[in-house]
């Protein structure tokens, strides 16, 4: 039997709302989980059990006295520590940070508040969600990294500490660590969850996204998170909740997947990765064919400039400010992008939409794309949180991106990657939704 | 009595809707008056006389037969040559691109044909809608310059050569020949009419807008153009037609002005138009107040690093292919902005919503902006189009400037810029009819 803590978060919720079992049962079940594994995980900037508990006794009462429960009513859901909370710290990661307390949530966790979720606490994150990694280790191997910049969402999700959690990508950190880690990810399409109150690094690239347990979850989370906001310019409407009954409906038929190795296929991949997805697409037979996409190797050149030139524009007033609090990696990423001139950010810029038309064209033919989520398991040692070059041009791309814990190597997770069309973020979660089940179906 | 090319867009509209005067009528009068001037104004690249004759002979058959008739049926437009027309050569302005014919009509082009106006031809534009200066005259003293770049449909306006025009503005170049020519002129909010089809040089300022002989025509023809288009990514929705009711409608309470001289008032503003201002200023007596707005000299310094890199990649492929075919002007500015860095266009970017945050600031207090529409008259000599100082900022907060041609100096016609919010043009245009009204009752 699975452990409560181990429940996926759309079990956990549908038992809460009919009493089955209680939110502070659940969040006791987490917190047991923690003081057991988080000395080695160390997935946890913050975390105050006396308020969750409290909180979560609340929610017991509230649902008890027929109130009305939201769809996360006393779900215990974690937040990456570059996104505000009114009643935590949120420190970006950075020394520059210390001690800062926000005056308000971020609207992302207004939102998971709104549908009943219960803020458990503030998760890792690397130096303000770039390369320098955390304390976090993997909770499947913990001389290994859990991957970044998301890390502690990421390991602390899969370690049983929460059932949901918020994630950010820039580059690749919401897919990459949910490939080390073992779980369900999901970066959205650019623009669907309001940034209002995240740390801004890029303007252009910068993504909310979620972990959960199944493809269910992603859907679930997603619509408690996609309300427009006019206070972040990328925000758009859209008719919502739509996700989870899009998720949930069965595919018309059967999906065709273009299976893209990407330009970073032979420099990058692990060749682990490269026999692990051989058996995927073999698996899958007429369901799937490969086909190159060559203009992903300049979406990825562009993705570096246009995050270099960004990451400069909003990073380098803090190292002017604090430079003794800035990593030697950081420092020098920053001082190389001083070198990137107005015309080759604006070729960047410019070239996404050109970029994007070729997408377009392959999903006419295709379900979805299927590619890797990383370029192999999770390197062992905590010094890199490995290469996001599997993930930076979807990122540029802003396409909607789901990760799935479908394969594994040595003993360790290895994610598989699905790629879609820019606001079609329901259909492909229900493809994804079909991968799990063909999948499952072979292993059984 | 007016003559009937010298007649209001709105006018004509009314008289052949009633069957009053012919769209033909009206049509041969500007034809006449073109053959006339025009060898001295020169303000056309392109007309059909024949065609523009037949188009109003059916225009005025469809009116006989009833079959309903448009806000613009039978009204003569000139369109910028920067702009494309499906029936007509669309060069430019630059030898780059002689004898080019678009294969469809830009947007707004659509849109007028739509309100029933007619295409009467193509206006000259500097070069690629720059500084370097084409062929045409002002109409008021040949000797001087018409302003630029949309000199054809000032001028032509202004010489009664057609009662509508199109126009575009990325400094100046809406305002100040409206200014020079002595004609009503609206550079709208940043976003309200479609650039689809039109020559870009910048996609964060390239604004179309258009010259009229009264605020109401500016006003008709912004609900004609006004419609959201998903192919402009700065396009957005809006409620339509509105401009005209509001513009038409009374003020409820008598406008407060904000007078803003603006940072380049003292060095680049000519003393005849300081002393035309403070008439007009002592005039308005209590219903306008000096305030000094210091954000408007960086709004100045971005507005010249957005315009400089946006030019280079837009227009530095074209220097490349034909550098003999690129003017000494342009080249030399093109490879100037080769020195903006990434850093600096960024930060020009982000600059604006903080300059406009100013903006909104004033104009909760005061009801419009009240500035100078250029630096001066028009300048003697043909081979300049003037200073945009007065223009640029406005157009890089993408705010709506009106400019109405209430001064004179020496002669020559100086125009009064009103400025308001976003998105609020209606309103704007409604003070600025009533500026109209009262300084022609001072004049009575």
């Amino acid at each position: 039997m699975t452990a409560l803590c181990d429940l996926a978060a759309t079990e956990a919720a549908a038992h809460i709302a009919t009493g089955e079992i209680g939110a502070e049962e659940l969040m006791r079940a987490c917190l047991a989980r923690i003081a057991e594994r988080e000395g080695e995980v160390q997935a946890f900037t913050f975390i105050d059990a006396d308020r969750a508990l409290v909180e979560a006794r609340r929610a017991d009462a509230v649902r008890r006295e027929g109130k009305g429960v939201g769809p996360l009513h006393g779900v215990p859901v974690a937040i990456k520590d570059i996104i505000d909370t009114a009643d935590m710290p949120t420190e970006h990661g950075s020394p520059v940070f210390a001690g800062r307390r926000p005056a308000k949530d971020a609207q992302c966790v207004t939102a998971l508040r709104d549908a009943g979720a219960i803020i458990l606490g503030k998760t890792v994150t690397t130096e303000l969600a770039t390369l320098t990694p955390g304390k976090t280790r993997n909770p499947h191997n913990p001389r290994h990294t859990p991957g970044g910049s998301s890390s502690g969402s990421a390991a602390g999700l899969a370690a049983g500490f929460f059932p949901l959690a918020l994630a950010t990508q820039t580059g690749g950190s919401v897919i990459r660590p949910a490939s080390f880690c073992g779980i369900c990810g999901i970066k959205p399409t650019f623009g669907l969850i309001s940034r209002s109150g995240v740390l801004l690094q890029s303007h252009t690239l910068d993504t909310i996204g979620v972990y959960g347990r199944s493809v269910e979850d992603l859907a679930l989370a997603v619509d408690a998170l996609s309300a427009q906001d006019a206070s972040d310019p990328v925000s758009y409407p859209r008719s919502r909740p739509d996700h989870r009954p899009i998720t949930m409906s069965d595919v018309p038929v059967p999906p065709l997947f273009a299976y893209v190795k990407t330009p970073a296929w032979e420099e990058h991949g692990d060749k682990r990765m490269h026999a692990a997805f051989a058996e995927l697409v073999e698996a899958l037979g007429k369901q799937v064919e490969e086909i190159p996409i060559a203009s992903l190797e300049r979406a990825t050149a562009w993705a570096r400039i246009v995050q270099g030139a960004e990451n400069l524009a909003y990073y380098g007033p803090l190292l002017e400010q604090a430079p003794a609090k800035i990593s030697k990696g950081l420092t020098d990423r920053l001082n190389a992008a001083r070198s990137i001139d107005a015309l080759s950010y604006i070729g960047a810029i410019r070239g996404r939409e050109t970029a994007y038309a070729v997408i377009e064209e392959v999903l006419t033919n295709y379900t979805a794309i299927l590619t890797p989520a990383a370029a192999g398991p999770a390197p062992e040692g905590l010094g890199s949180t490995g290469n996001p070059v599997f993930n930076a041009p979807w990122t540029y791309l802003g396409v909607p991106c789901v990760t799935l814990p479908l394969l594994e190597v040595d003993g360790m997770p290895l994610g598989v990657q699905l790629v879609g069309l820019r606001r079609d973020d329901g259909r492909l979660l229900r493809t994804a939704r079909w991968l799990e089940g063909f999948v499952r179906a072979l292993d059984s």
